[in-house]
């Protein structure tokens, strides 16, 4: 952790200067470790009128072995939940004056068809939120709004998005708030998203709107997997992967059971054998600026496959438009943008990334709300959402989903370089008060790369701890 | 002005204490006034490859008496623009030790299929950002994203937001950047919308993007107009009219030529007539949250119909959650989204929204990106982007536009009120360093009131200096 201000008002002395000086004081947040449970204590569970996705909710809870209490808007959930031989109660808002008694909050709002039905939302949050404890989660579901039977029930659907982020952004101490637009028809496939939004996995994840196609086609090859290696049997390539975020991501995506097929730069050799040595998995020295590149890489795996990709090789550099060569602009829209093009291509055209394939790529908070001084870096990483929405739709008959993440501030020997003030303001400026981890970015891929991840897909996942930079 | 800080390091002394401590400076930005022309000076014009708007540009160059330089980018530019009759030269990369001198750039980015030929952007931007003016304009135009014919297209077209975004950030100055994306056939139908973004009317609307539509159906009333008062003959409701933003918008709408009734509640008739009599306009006094108010407002306009709706009367009633009442709730969501829904369903019902008609509804910064102590807010400002992009699909027959503009801080008797450090962090975060002022959101609804902007539908516009805050 390079965030020294992070560990010194978590410590005793630090944290009584904090208090009486009124200094933020970030929490430090939760992470998934395989040697801890990775789900435990009391989830609220809450619902507007008509809620669809309870039984969904139910079987969830089941599997992970947490126990719910049912708000007064979820009337239908005790009789459900005994249903499904789940330990339940009711929760009781005389009780709020017990901070810290849930981990999660959990609100169906699926039924909610019209702008004078959202109140059962205030009714719960206004009694819940208090109740809710450090690196607590809140996650909401409705149904897509592009996708509801008239205006009045897409308005209300929509309307969820400003309650969640205003929650992500009030609730503090770590908690995160999360909205899930589930497509009827696609309830079965919630689970993946579920446990990852309610799972310490998602420390850094927050403000985010994601949507769950009903999944068809892309159910594919979804096939048995085990929850606790979802990746067993399937191969990753992960570009840039000697150092920093890609060598992260190598890492959670092995720890999943994948094989790790490690790609970078030939004079980075030495740190991705290091890195990919630990991993059991196999390297690929390239430069995926060479034209070539893309041809030598396909056939590299030509013979066993792949089954997930991970662009994660980029490159900066920084300068005004009015000092920046020619060159500078090039190199960095090619590496970062053109090149994914042209792997994604030499490996679909040639069947190598097989049906029900993943591929995630990294995109950036600077090309969703522009940078000064990276108008080049911007603009591909504008371009790797672009490659996401376009693409999306194509590969749906194949199984295939493609999605981006957009990292904000994570903590890396590139922010460590940077200007004091600025730094700061990056790591401060969000609602977790602290930078990322790269294992924070690493795990939302695996997430998206997750065989239960089918009906995401064409999305745009911030890792950002809800900055408060945007568009 | 409200802002004492400005005017201060706009004062010889101020600015030069500001300079000597290192501190912002903001720019006083130019606003439209009857009295200035409007356009005027120097427009670069730069292309990429095989640009199709050149011809559309040239026309509104030529009506609004602006002189043209073309960069070497847009090597087509000369032989054209003299076709057209206009004024016109090279650029030449030598002046740019010349500051200030052009008024605007203008980027054809049309033509541009493959992030490979993103180049020219760059090339076209490098050479010339420096020799913009204070208050300058960057409009780039490409082609809507998600109707490009291939994933290539599609994404290069998609990776000219970030750029734009970036322009913004980094020009300063005064500068705004925005992208128009002009949708093949609709080339007709962006002179409006080329206006407001080179006109001083735009002086707070940066960093945003914008789509024409193809008219069709759309075009339908757009009818002969006199630019100089294209509204002359509409008749316009404006909600919250008495005060603030609202008055300034029926004072906006009544100078382009319109007739406006001016809408407020009962205890406001006194601001309100005070307002609109000046305008020559006429008055009604409801209160919006009655449930009959809706059916006494449409009986009010039967008669002689209504051409423009905007939906300004808000209200805010903050409290973080776990203390917000339900009364608190309830009611902000009812004034500010639902009394929308019922007041355009029964305006849309009897026909008394006219065919070719305009809606244009006040979502706000904190329905995009949430706000904590807003969440009652926030929800209903999220549900009225949710309207706009539910209802255009169902309007566009009736060649009926509906559109919203999300305000960022503006100055008004509700900012004065807020607590210094707040309201500071709110002025300064944006690309302006400033806060807004209600005449910005005025001239954005103006536009898109336009009978030009036919269409232009589905869309929310910020109006908040390119904000850092977003979603």
């Amino acid at each position: 952790m390079n965030d020294a201000y992070l560990k010194f008002v978590n410590s005793p002395f630090g944290g009584r200067l904090a208090r009486s000086l009124g200094l933020p004081k970030p929490e430090v947040l939760r992470r998934y470790r395989a040697d801890r449970p990775e789900f435990g204590g009391l989830i609220a569970i809450g619902a507007g009128r008509e809620p669809r996705l309870l039984d969904a909710f139910a079987s969830f809870i089941a599997s992970v072995g947490m126990t719910s209490v049912a708000h007064e808007s979820a009337g239908l959930w005790v009789p459900l939940a005994t249903r499904h031989g789940l330990m339940t109660g009711r929760f009781e808002p005389a009780e709020a004056g017990s901070p810290g008694k849930l981990a999660a909050l959990l609100f169906d709002a699926s039924g909610i068809d019209d702008s004078s039905l959202l109140e059962p939302l205030h009714g719960f949050f206004h009694d819940t939120l208090r109740s809710l404890g450090k690196c607590g989660r809140i996650v909401v579901l409705g149904r897509p709004p592009e996708a509801c039977a008239n205006p009045r029930q897409w308005t209300a659907q929509r309307a969820l998005e400003g309650l969640v982020r205003s929650l992500g952004k009030e609730a503090r101490r770590g908690i995160t708030a999360n909205l899930v637009y589930v497509e009827a028809g696609s309830e079965r496939g919630i689970e993946a998203t579920l446990r990852f939004f309610l799972s310490p996995r998602s420390a850094y994840v927050s403000g985010q709107v994601v949507r769950i196609a009903a999944q068809g086609a892309l159910a594919h090859d979804a096939a048995a997997f085990d929850w606790r290696q979802p990746l067993a049997g399937r191969r990753a390539l992960v570009t840039g992967a000697a150092r920093g975020i890609g060598a992260a991501i190598a890492s959670v995506l092995a720890a999943e059971g994948a094989h790790v097929i490690g790609l970078d730069i030939p004079s980075a050799r030495d740190a991705l054998d290091a890195t990919i040595r630990q991993l059991n998995g196999s390297t690929l020295a390239f430069d995926i600026a060479a034209p070539e590149a893309a041809a030598q890489i396909a056939a590299a795996l030509d013979e066993l496959g792949v089954d997930i990709v991970v662009h994660n090789a980029g490159i900066t550099k920084d300068k005004t438009i009015a000092k920046m060569t020619d060159a500078a602009w090039q190199s960095v829209i090619d590496i970062n943008l053109s090149a994914q093009e042209r792997i994604d291509d030499a490996l679909l055209a040639a069947g190598i990334l097989r049906d029900g394939g993943r591929i995630v790529a990294v995109s950036s908070i600077s090309g969703i709300a522009g940078n000064p001084g990276q108008t080049n870096y911007a603009t591909s990483k504008a371009g790797v959402i672009g490659r996401v929405q376009s693409m999306a739709p194509q590969l749906r008959a194949r199984g295939i989903t493609i999605n981006a993440v957009a990292p904000g501030f994570i903590e890396t020997q590139m922010t460590a370089k940077m200007p004091f003030a600025l730094r700061e303001a990056g790591r401060r400026m969000n609602s977790m008060s602290q930078g990322g981890q790269p294992v924070d970015v690493a795990q939302t891929i695996a997430w998206l790369a997750h065989p239960g991840s089918a009906g995401v897909t064409g999305q745009v996942v911030r890792v950002c701890g809800q900055s408060l930079i945007g568009a």
